[in-house]
């Protein structure tokens, strides 16, 4: 427990980051969220990030990141790209990659820590279902924390809560911080940004990787973990 | 030498940059450069950057970074603080401080190297002049380093020439390069954006603490470096 500290969540409006930011509110004597618009091609997850920090009572500041639409290697932000395939430039990680992507959030959200008085951030990167993106590993989040700090003289600590946990798990610890509803009816997550059909496992194509993910972990919740 | 490999120089335009693009140039079979704009007040350094990248035969590329804007925390960017003072939540460091402001350039850089396919990344930080800010200091960028290839499955390096350089060893090794006439004439340091005189080591208001940092070191260079 946390109660005498302050908390930045990094907050994008998905499952895992939803489920920081109970987590989160059951930990610390102040939470606030960050959100970063970086034109990604799922924007309604902005929407869904606001909407689900009026409904938890947290402030929440969306930042507009502009650097990967200028890089445009990223089939996250670039329409025409096959978000199913390999990434152009670099063959062994997806096409949906995008270059130093949470270097560069998780740097934005530390010089908003710097300017709030914030002492933890918190993020919902886990290695574990990590969709092969290396900038959800302990290593880097530990070396990125020792820079940012070294480079403002601050101390700002990074905690990631979900890290070693599987989707399934994720489910049960929205669950047991009372925001497994929420989860479920406004967390989103598929690449397609498509919220037209709500399933059992919440809104998405039902096809992409992450909508994949999700329902995978949300039948292996329901078979192992639920009560 | 380095003649096989290619290098992205980190250009602001100012005197250390185009010190280090000249220094480049010499070493490297391919080089290009990148420059920030992040909505400086000193906007005239991106024209210079521009003007001295054609002079020298260099690709320029310009990057827009909009988090310090919507951070609005150093007197850099806010006109209605003074530049002189120290920093307005952080009282041990200048007012000039923008949070993260290496991290988040050295992170795009290291994007746009991985993008292109460039080795070497040349920054012209350096922690003897450093003007009191710690993103300019060894630990820091070996610790960023250490993080973004992490991150990214990448093997680019950073390298700083200038980082154990006086402000007079710098004006030596422009001499040295070949490209002092151009860092006297096109180069841009002055914090208020000054171009209205030239004066013997450049351009700049005389007053601000960059001007007085490239004089001092104009001064030094003369009576004891030039040849």
């Amino acid at each position: 427990m946390e109660k005498e500290k302050s908390a930045l969540v990094v907050f994008s409006g998905g499952q895992d980051s939803t489920t920081c930011l109970g987590w989160a509110k059951n930990r610390y004597a102040h939470v606030e969220t960050i959100t970063f618009d970086y034109h990604q091609k799922h924007a309604v997850e902005i929407e869904q990030a606001k909407k689900i920090a009026r409904i938890l009572h947290v402030p929440n500041f969306v930042m507009e990141i502009n650097i990967f639409a200028q890089l445009d290697d990223s089939a996250l932000i670039d329409a025409s790209l096959d978000i199913n395939a390999k990434h152009r430039n670099r063959p062994n990680l997806p096409a949906s990659f995008v270059p130093n992507r949470n270097a560069v959030f998780f740097t934005a959200a530390h010089a908003y820590a710097q300017k709030k008085g914030l002492d933890h951030i918190i993020t919902g990167i886990n290695q574990t279902d990590y969709s092969g993106y290396p900038d959800c590993r302990i290593p880097f989040v530990e070396s990125l924390e020792k820079a940012l700090n070294l480079g403002s003289e601050s101390d700002i600590k990074f905690l990631y809560p979900l890290i070693h946990l599987t989707k399934a798990e994720t489910f049960k610890m929205a669950e047991e911080e009372g925001v497994l509803d929420i989860v479920l009816k406004e967390t989103h997550t598929c690449y397609n940004g498509d919220r037209s059909v709500l399933h059992e496992w919440g809104y998405g194509c039902d096809t992409c990787p992450a909508c994949k993910l999700r329902k995978k972990g949300w039948e292996a919740y329901l078979r192992k973990l639920k009560k």
